[in-house]
């Protein structure tokens, strides 16, 4: 089933729909024009990888390329920015078909329309083995300043949303991105510091708080664990699975009114899991017991 | 040879160097901000890829890094834009090593510094198979407007950048985006469409014509065809061979001046090809006649 760069292409820019006027040259050209009037801009761009990020077996081709976007939405959230545009490089094997390609941009498609990103261009090749999309994304600050991972300080609570752990098996090519919850934040308190959770929360937090120059103690009664047809998951999976996608938010005592008030507009769960510290980074166990913090999780190795 | 994703994320934050005061988050935080205080932005989005774009036997790792960001400096040349920020996403396969994946990176960073490019983020993977970079840019036009492929006006004359065909025994590797040419023509002319010249001008000519409506009446005898020891390549292979990243531009007539000005500065020979004219698409071969564009030149295909 062979198909031509072309075709594929013509589908993407009629599905893509409009841009709006502060786009002022979208896809079909060497390159496309923004605006940017508004102040500061926010970029990122994540990779996703059949046999790294996703197995074909396992998920609908359109959810992988809902999660290629749905990673990069995660990381505007966490700088406290509103999605704005995205651009999606995609190589195509031998042994994926037009149909399938076709599949994987819908999945695109739809997550952008639900969370107001505008496709505005990208790359289209063969692949000489998998499918492997990347995808950059442009959010704006509507003239506030980003979140950062570096402005925890002491005293300040940490929450995180959702539930953690489990991510593998349940919704990692479904989660949805957290800008929302993040952008209504905005207007009720001021966040430090903010990282979204994706290598887990037992590498992300000390991430956050090397940044800040901080520690911290937490509870691991705490953490809210994703529930399973099993139960709750493990402490340790939820500290180590990964692929949350959830936002760990440190933000100064007294907040909590404001988050349960955007945690009930949304539908999403904010929990206070602990608080910083000008020490080390330490957690309890249930048993009571404070151990320094194990930076378990995920993390790419390369050449194994 | 196993390495860790931090090992290689600490060697590209340490050769990437200063951002500038417009970077207001660089790298290492969820993702980049930038102040975006000067008008419009131009972007672009292109994946070098193992196997598609490159065999690793023929080139040195630094040249594959340079490679991937050259084509999108090409691509914002092609819009009269200057470089400004780029992301990079590698991903490694296992039989590339760290040293490896630091020639890459360092063939990136070499042509960034070269070409005024800061490295602002991206991400980084492993590879099932084969070496893959993907590079978004993000250009500035310093209140100037864009150009695009669509402005060709009849009885504009199409001139082309450097030299074509055979870049691919040559220099596809190492080719000099032509933007800085671009940014002095500004000054001294209005460039009225232009694309840049990736798929060879046996295809990429119609699509700036199609974008435009316009046709136009093509010399053959007059292309800039490259010399090899073997002599000049053929006048199909100047059309097809694709990978040229020079520039194909349409300018009002009366532009001889200026252009030989710009091409004495940067050295780069600026040759008129022929006319922009209301009928279709047309070239006169050596011997004189007249004869339909034939849409020769590179596009994926896949599945094939």
């Amino acid at each position: 089933v062979s198909f031509r760069e072309r075709d594929l292409l013509g589908f993407i820019r009629r599905e893509a729909g409009a841009a709006g006027d502060e786009v002022l040259v979208g896809m079909g050209d060497d390159a496309a024009v923004i605006a940017a009037t508004e102040g500061p801009l926010v970029i990122a761009q994540d990779q996703t990888i059949e046999g790294v990020h996703f197995a074909r077996a396992e998920v609908p081709w359109s959810a992988v390329g809902r999660k290629a976007l749905a990673r990069n939405l995660s990381d505007l959230a966490a700088m406290g920015a509103r999605p704005w545009l995205a651009q999606l490089s995609l190589a195509v094997p031998d042994d994926v078909g037009e149909a399938e390609a076709r599949e994987v941009v819908r999945g695109f498609l739809e997550l952008a329309r639900g969370h107001e990103t505008v496709l505005l261009g990208g790359d289209l090749s063969r692949s000489p083995a998998g499918l492997y999309l990347d995808v950059s994304v442009v959010g704006r600050l509507h003239g506030r300043s980003a979140w950062t991972r570096g402005g925890a300080r002491v005293g300040d609570a940490l929450w995180v949303s959702g539930v953690l752990g489990g991510s593998r098996e349940a919704h990692h090519h479904a989660f949805e991105p957290r800008w929302r919850e993040a952008w209504a934040l905005r207007d009720e308190v001021s966040v430090h510091a903010a990282i979204d959770l994706s290598d887990g929360l037992g590498r992300d937090l000390p991430r956050l708080l090397a940044a800040s120059g901080t520690g911290a103690d937490v509870e691991l009664a705490a953490l809210p664990r994703r529930i399973t047809s099993k139960g709750p998951v493990s402490v340790t999976a939820a500290l180590a699975d990964g692929e949350d996608f959830e936002l760990l938010l440190a933000l100064p005592s007294g907040s909590d009114a404001a988050l349960a008030e955007v945690a009930t507009r949304y539908g999403t769960p904010f929990t206070r899991i602990g608080v910083v510290t000008a020490g080390e980074c330490r957690a309890r166990t249930e048993d009571g017991a404070w151990s320094a913090w194990v930076e378990t999780g995920h993390e790419h190795a390369f050449g194994d």
